[in-house]
């Protein structure tokens, strides 16, 4: 049984302290909160889990094997690397913490003691996403053209991040995981529409290069919530909508083919295939439920999680990207680092 | 009664000649086209027009007042331009040219001599549109912060020009009309999936000179196809679904307002306000319909029309600087010319 | 070439009269309608036809081969005799005639002189309906246990007949088609929300001699315009919704079996098969043509129409029984009458 | 503070103890289930309540004030008797009881004993229902012409009880509390598609004392789950769609008038209204929890519930005259019973 320390039980943390608690080979031992309040919460769901203000003390205990870090990012840091240091394996909540110097450090760190560094990119585990893996590793959808994603709503605006850490990190985090092709730089523009905040809407581009494209519209003042994305392949095209309650996963056989002869003019230079839709049958397996069963079986086999270090490290490095470029009105800025090998 | 000629009757030109011969004050008298076989449906379809497979014939005809230009946009200046020189008033399929100097050109032809040049920018006259500017207008909507347009479906590809200049072309003349900022740069990045053609796929971003912003998603390689504007106001926000076919536009009276006090941490920097939605009962009369009867007005009123040159030249600045920042990766390109008075 | 005289140029005559005009092998010769109006505009569309006021004239002329009947059905007896007794082929507007022994003389006089009478069960041509047929004919559907439509939308509100006459007949045509089992009673209930006006809402059900069960929901009443009809076989289920544009027909790998095994109390009764959902790509052909093209080729071959009278007296029946069902307010009445051997 | 006990903890009384347990003025005091896995899951739940296998164990406790209880339907009477006998307030979850007669015998018990009972028709406590009361309770709406509702899904199959007993009871609970009219009778027809079980799928025409007419479509067979409901007045028409996660309920302008003039044929009869749509802003707080505000508030004030017995025993008197309808294909059969008065 793997002992668990969940730090942090605002807003996420709950989440991820009861799929601790349904997991089997974790035990929900220990949850730190610097809010009475949050205690409190804590302690009528939890009963059994000891309770602390001070997330050092949860570090520091011996009863300890595994920590899940649920605060603020800004302190994921910190945080994540003072549990590595104690010799715990980390799960950090996304995005892995605020700059790619600090989630490098904490990939090595976690390399050096051969402990599981986990990011909790929550989609990746859901059985949308894990169909649409499906379709591309199994080349149905053949090459990838695009990937285009549309992901708004009303709030909740953020005090210290921008849509870009909020929203796009969640495509960002589903695109490192579907897409084989690596980005090589982005051009991102955004816009603040309420005083004293960070910008609340962003359009981000992503160059790949083998020409690929990928593109989010995230936006913290929409009147709807819209959770669109529509994946272009060279045999199949595939809308994922995650506000269905079925259906979430369309795939078209649709496409395009350019014409091989001379043609005159006024004519089509492409000829088109509309074949059937189909939409799989999803798996409704809760994403948290698998995800912390993979941190569970990393932490026992010694293996590498799907969503590890290096995989937050690519994500920040991305956050970090378009950030730069959001401050430059669009100009494309290159993610300059060497992608590190997953 | 206005006689008029239509020159080009490939995709557009028939629904032009139908809505010609179908508005009061205005009489169908001729129609060119290069193609016979075009001729021929023509004369099926209006069996009293006359028909010329030479358009420097109809323009030089004594008994043609006015002439709509359907041709390729590549052909657009000569043609319009002679037909201007001819005297005769002028309404062009859009874009109104492939390039800001020779709209420029049109643009004060047709002052020096007093007659009607007006661009065929459709959606301008729709019930939906008018009924988005009539919220925008009155101030319903508040100040406008952002046009979020999405305009994707699986072809026509086109041989001679990108899809910004086949789809975006759409929204830059609905945003011309609708929104009093000025734009004062862009920034747009593109790609192209089938060889040898332009790009069939776009993201513009439009900076306003208020801090407003507009994004544009143009695609010919998409499933489906989708047609859906977010309008995002301080006071309202609109979705104008054109693939709707009742409820294309609701308005939510729905916004954010910055707090004014100073909040600890975690909690929300602003205060949400989530009202009502309605759907306006908008007309369904044929936007073709409205332009020709405002065309024909014009002319017998020597009054400017909604859409006119200068709304069709500004469309083509907004066009070429796209077409720049593309090929600069999205690196946002200034809109220098001095914007034309409306 | 066949002869085709067409008698009613109001509401759907000038789509009849149109869909003739593009079909090869049929000639539209001549037009027939009381109004001045009406024929004005028939003249306008279609300059080279005959027309006249007088049906009777249409009928005799010996130029016409076949005539189209598009009147009010009050009428379609008279009138579809009178044509078949001059030799003439017919098709007729649904629903054939208003009455039970009208419709059976009708097949009669068509069978005795060898002519083709064939009924405008328009939706039965449609790209929709004849994927459900394949899926049902070829047995993926397996057995199928219930057809259950709801046809809704406000007006057009009519003088003489109900909206059972009005919309049910649509779906009288759609189950004749598709369904091979024999339907034995209707019960059906309706209301009038208008004074001095036959029923404008009305719900049947249709009992067949398998088990099998239909329902209609038909209503002149409603807010938005609905056509969605789901159908319920034992290997798969299918959604038919007319007013999307693309995916009109959803084909659903769903279902249950029962459990063989005893059960303690709580436990379901049945497994559930929760597969896959596919939309096949479907003609967009314009269900009309399909349609005369039909005609024409019947009358050309002597062969018998998918929709012939035969098809056109069991719908027939069918409003009849429900009608009379309606008067009792619910009670079931039985379709006494043998079926004519399809 | 009311101590309550929860007889039931199989599908649906875990959630009703939930919502006891964030009652104010509610403490969940003891849970009775006969199977010792329910028993261990309340134990998880809720640490600090008694359990027992024994439900006449919880309603002889004098530390218990109220019951609620949430066992299959069959068992309904017997326990809410004893309680009521035993002097406690009792909640029982929909239907009330699976007779008129017993549900009869409970409305008197606690009439003679004072005592609040109240039934789970959970539905009526929504934002969403209770926004259409007020669109009809302030006139609004108009007079109320028809509720058309469908109510369709796969699964989940019931042993002891068919389809109308199951989903019907939800629109049955709805429409007694929104409509004003007496239902007069009921036309019922059903099918059952799976061997050994009770319909599965039934269509209820209700007539009201008005001429009013409501309709349920309900389904355990439907590859999709549709909660759709159409209600028709004079003034106004609404959309209740459950299904959706914004918007829920669309309200239309929309409706026709009797024309007063003498009509030529071909004419329409009436005149339509089309005017906007709007969708109130609806609260999301949860049904439940109102609903217990609501038992606890009567408990304690002597009030009486908005879903009270005599709102129970109508609902069963509905379920036990459609089931007698559908035993007889559809045949109307009149409620009988003097409505009990509210």
């Amino acid at each position: 049984m793997i002992r668990v320390g969940v730090v942090g039980y605002g807003y996420w943390g709950p989440n991820l302290a009861r799929a601790v608690s349904e997991t089997d080979n974790l035990e929900l031992r220990m949850i730190a909160d610097l809010s009475s309040d949050a205690l409190q919460r804590a302690r009528r769901r939890h009963p059994s889990a000891r309770l602390t203000a001070n997330w050092r003390e949860l570090i520091a205990d011996t009863a300890v094997d595994a920590v899940v870090v649920a605060t603020p990012v800004g302190t994921h840091f910190e945080i994540a690397r003072a549990a590595l240091s104690a010799g715990k394996h980390v799960l950090v909540e996304k995005p892995m913490t605020d700059s790619v110097t600090t989630s490098a450090i904490l990939v090595s760190e976690a390399a050096q003691r051969s402990l599981v560094l986990m990011v909790d990119h929550t989609f990746v585990y859901t059985g949308a996403v894990r169909a649409i893996a499906d379709l591309i590793d199994s080349g149905a959808a053949g090459d990838i053209y695009y990937y285009d994603s549309t992901r708004v709503n009303l709030g909740l605006f953020q005090r210290d991040v921008s849509v870009i850490w909020d929203l796009a990190v969640h495509d960002f985090g589903i695109m490192d995981h579907l897409l084989k092709a690596r980005p090589v730089a982005i051009s991102a523009s955004g816009a603040c529409f309420v005083p004293n905040s960070l910008e609340n809407m962003a359009h981000l581009s992503v160059f790949f290069d083998d020409g690929a494209m990928a593109h989010l519209n995230v936006n913290w003042l929409a009147p709807v919530k819209v959770r669109q994305t529509l994946i272009g392949g060279s045999r199949r095209m595939i809308i994922y909508d995650d506000m269905q309650t079925s259906e979430k996963v369309k795939v078209y056989d649709r496409g395009v083919s350019p014409k091989d002869v001379q043609l005159p003019s006024y004519e089509h230079l492409v000829s088109y295939r509309i074949g059937d839709m189909s939409a799989p049958a999803i798996s409704s397996k809760e994403a948290l439920l698998t995800e912390l069963e993979e941190f569970a079986r990393c932490i026992e086999a010694g293996a590498t999680p799907v969503t590890d270090g290096a995989c937050g490290l690519r994500v920040v490095e991305m956050l970090s990207t378009a950030t730069r470029s959001m401050a430059l009105r669009g100009q494309p800025v290159e993610l300059s680092m060497e992608r590190l090998a997953s």
